[in-house]
């Protein structure tokens, strides 16, 4: 699979139109570098410069998998709440749930690899669930590989397939969002792995952790990058997983390929988008980074991309909720690039 | 009119609501600041412990009048972009139309006095027009007082009409937005009596002037404030204007008197957010910050009121856009504040 740049010979046209508009220069920040990222990805879908944005259908994929470190301790609470939040966003009742309804967006939950699946008449009742197993847990980073070769290529081509089942009935703006206790530790791992950073400097409090299993934290995933020293983003995510950041990956990558943006969440999504990027570097052009995590080395991921996220409201949650906070500024955006006024059209004085 | 504290006695309740969310203790961060406050302002609506929030109708007002300091060429454009701007809000073309339709918000369009009025036949013929004028412009305050003290009364009552037919119509949060070719200078010279800080860390940029302009800013800034020392609201309005200010500082004093919340939008409504708190320090528990200008100064306001705005965008472009903006992030907050499960209800692990 090869994931092509974006051809930018649109980039003075999609300029020129929001420059047209009736506003002095640039006076809408960051909501007019969305618009002309938005544009270009339109423009190289219909091969010809795009004057509208559309977005009409979005979805939102939440990952769900478990993690075997999280035997040692290193969350706030037991593995049992990763399937205990995946009923609760069948049921509905979640953060990312009611973001979902407020904002208009459909939501799909995947089992990557929870403990357990779920009780199978939950699962065949509900529309909105998938089962994209790849395990039981992975197997605890801090004393073995996550997983296996085998698992890391099923869940790169998991994700790819349930991105492009989205893609081929109709959505048009995808959105990723995870659930599963443990993964700021795989998260913190991968990120030291990937930018060759000390561990002291990417590992943070995940949903609140105390200062002692802070330490025990860092000394774990410390210790585990010592066991591999490669950053070869295959080996990395084989390393120190998880099922659901590695489905993730994938569907990141289907999304580009098929010329679709992704709406990137907070710190285990931007790594998941990290990953992508070593493994197709062009695919940075089709992201959008919602939200600045609290977690401390979400820096670091979003400096790999010199990006500046649209929200920074001192979420910590995942889900994929800072992305469906943000998906109004989206639309907010393709609603002034098509439609609002040119100086010339409304008479205004330049 | 005496504006009440809203009473405290729901706060425990509100965050016991909160916390009891399926989602580690804080991690909504701002969204759960705002849902504390809109939840409080409901609770005051209705004399007890409220555990829904309702937006259901949101109006934005847009208020319009020029400035005569404008004849100094302290701005980019002439006066004349204020009525042609104006003309643009009335035929939907303007940003502030975009992201109205995007996020389901009624628009309204208040000329306070611009130089001249629109055309009668379009005045006539647009429902969401008002003509509240209190003159042709105000005067170069740079030389003198830019209205007369019955001119400021006039407008604070006019402001307040026209917020309080709105709240008899259905609305229950107001979004207040401006246009005024030059009154980042009326804004500049406001913030520096209010807060008695040298003029010179008050005056900005506005919406691109040159870096001469500027210095020609600052000093009839200056020279204008060597002429009033005082620092009483009443005063300062007379002294600096505009119109469009005046009539907004009336509509924040109306709206928290009937007791609704009130959509903050940048550098100029939060000078007037800052003239109604030193009119009624209570104020402040209706406002909601929706955005941090680009314009330094809006910082010191924003301190007066120890307010983080919730958006950060690199918006200077004024309307009420980056309010509207902001909006869908208010109604998030009340949907996970009225429909997300708790612990409980979900059976997930505490």
């Amino acid at each position: 699979m090869q994931i092509n740049a974006l051809n930018t010979q649109y980039v003075a046209q999609i300029s020129n139109q929001i420059d047209q508009k009736t506003k002095p220069l640039g006076a809408l920040g960051q909501l007019e570098t969305v618009a002309s990222q938005l544009a270009l990805i339109a423009s190289n879908q219909q091969n010809k410069f795009a004057d509208k944005i559309h977005i009409s259908q979005v979805t939102a994929l939440v990952f769900a998998g478990d993690h075997g470190i999280n035997e040692a301790g290193v969350s706030i609470a037991p593995s049992a709440v990763t399937q205990q939040m995946v009923l609760n966003f069948i049921a509905g009742g979640a953060a990312i749930n009611c973001f979902c309804r407020a904002n208009d967006i459909h939501l799909k939950v995947i089992d990557c690899g929870m403990i357990a699946p779920i009780d199978n008449a939950i699962a065949t009742a509900s529309d909105n669930f998938y089962e994209q197993r790849l395990g039981c847990g992975t197997k605890n980073f801090a004393k073995q590989a996550a997983m296996t070769m085998t698992q890391v290529q099923q869940g790169l081509q998991y994700g790819a397939e349930i991105a492009q089942q989205q893609i081929d009935n109709g959505c048009n703006l995808l959105i990723l969002g995870e659930m599963g206790i443990a993964n700021t530790s795989s998260s913190s791992a991968i990120i030291a792995a990937l930018t060759k950073t000390n561990a002291e400097l990417c590992v943070g409090l995940g949903t609140g952790i105390s200062e002692q299993q802070l330490i025990l934290k860092k000394q774990l995933i410390a210790q585990a990058l010592k066991r591999n020293a490669s950053s070869d983003a295959m080996t990395v995510m084989q390393e120190f997983g998880g099922f659901e950041i590695v489905q993730m990956v994938g569907a990141i990558l289907a999304s580009a390929k098929a010329g679709i943006a992704v709406l990137i969440d907070g710190f285990i999504v931007s790594t998941a988008a990290l990953l992508a990027k070593q493994l197709q570097p062009n695919v940075s052009d089709y992201l959008i980074f919602a939200h600045q995590s609290e977690e401390f080395a979400h820096q670091l991921v979003l400096e790999q991309f010199d990006a500046q996220p649209l929200l920074n409201l001192g979420l910590r949650l995942g889900e994929g909720t800072g992305a469906a906070l943000a998906l109004p500024l989206l639309r907010a955006a393709s609603h002034f690039y098509n439609d609002m006024a040119s100086f010339s059209q409304a008479n205004v004085t330049v």
